[in-house]
């Protein structure tokens, strides 16, 4: 049985050491910056809570690193199991800033939105991996295995790439919800009604890819519409200029050359 | 049994017929420009398919217009029912413009992606109704009852409002999947890889409302991150633009006041 320490106790760490724990892992430590957080992660997987960097305990199997993009590199700085697998979990951030606390490094990055308290099959979540030997590789490789049944070897570059596609695909279609249910409530309507257009569209990308599930005005190139939806938008400048630039890509897309400059 | 007839034979259509004809009503005649459309869709209802409006049978009940919105003011004006209860689908065109066909006009606009031969709940979807008279709302509420429990009333710019809506809910984070799938497949992924992200995007998005589930970069304002996304989207300015505007529109809801002009 492996021991793992969890350095960080945020959205990831908690996903990631249940799901771990479940997998058979002993999770022996979990470290956060405040001592509540710490240990509401640490008591669902029997591990300790520690607040203090120096009292992590050596010698663990593996270190997670589940923290933000700006306290990531300073902390790894911090610490050294050389002994030891460490990796972190960052979508962003280069393998290389793991270098100064052990020569065994990976990451481990999962392409799901993980918010705590809010279930997930993990077994579903694809997981990319990178490392920094051979050796590492094996061991990322079986802990990833452990946990999900769909790993991918991505660089750190590809790694960058993924999570900027993945900005796109969950945080900008998100926000096109919440702009849409700022609309409905000016006419009057709750978000609630557009629950099944938001399934039914999601629904259909998924199945059908998103590219043969496009459909709306710009699809249709149907410039009275957009024009009239422009027009509507006359107080909501930043909505307009969303609108605008949107519905061109789409004409671009799928009618290439029809658009002059001036139009729309 | 009332008696149908369907001006039109497009997705719309499609649904509405098949949807009325389970719930009892007589579908007699289908209309399109092709026959070979008006067939399909007329065989599937027990109609009779035709493809001049001078045959379109008089005396019917209902006459429902499935068109675009570029040929449906074109056809109102040939056609007349004054007995009869007239109704479009538009999502953006005027009841008014039905005047010529009956005094007895109605829209019944159903808020959902419908595609041929994609099978959707009828039942669940939205409809939003409209009427020219107390006697056609009487009409227009029974029939939009007899296909789903979700009927609410629009007048014609609250209607325009929610179709507006429905592209940015529907088309427009369809159109985000679809940018993410061109930065995956430079990477050398398949959108495949995406599909858990995005099915609990909209999960999360229908249960907990999309102003709570936002995550990400600009969610947590993290410029680092985002100047990285942006740099890596160096050879796609139009990419990189919608990135922005969106990014800038997320941070100025969740951090009002943080971002100068000059910033991102």
């Amino acid at each position: 049985m492996k021991s793992v320490t969890f350095i960080g106790s945020g959205n990831v760490a908690w996903h990631l050491a249940r799901a771990m724990h479940t997998a058979g892992y002993e999770i022996r430590c979990v470290w956060s910056r405040t001592m509540d957080s710490a240990e509401k992660l640490a008591s669902l997987v029997n591990a300790r809570p520690v607040t203090d960097l120096d009292a992590i305990e050596a010698g663990n199997d593996i270190y997670l690193l589940c923290l933000n993009d700006e306290a990531l590199p300073s902390i790894a700085g911090k610490l050294r199991f050389p002994e030891s697998l460490v990796a972190h979990t960052s979508g962003t951030l280069s393998i290389d800033i793991l270098q100064g606390m052990s020569g065994n490094a990976g990451v481990l990055y999962p392409l799901q939105t993980l918010t705590k308290g809010v279930s997930v099959d993990i077994s579903a979540v694809p997981f990319f991996i990178e490392a920094s030997s051979g050796g590492s590789m094996q061991e990322m490789e079986e802990l990833a295995a452990s946990l999900s049944a769909r790993v991918y070897k991505a660089d750190s570059r590809q790694r960058l790439q993924l999570h900027m596609a993945a900005v796109f695909a969950c945080n900008y279609s998100n926000f096109m919800y919440t702009m849409a249910a700022d609309l409905l409530s000016d006419s009057g309507f709750n978000f609630e009604v557009l629950s099944p257009l938001i399934a039914e569209t999601t629904h259909k990308a998924i199945n059908t890819g998103s590219l043969a599930a496009q459909t709306g005005p710009a699809r249709r190139c149907d410039l009275n519409v957009m024009r009239k939806h422009i027009g509507l938008l006359a107080s909501k400048p930043e909505y307009a200029e969303i609108y605008r630039l949107i519905a061109r890509m789409i004409i671009n897309r799928y009618h290439p050359g029809i658009l002059n400059d001036a139009e729309l």
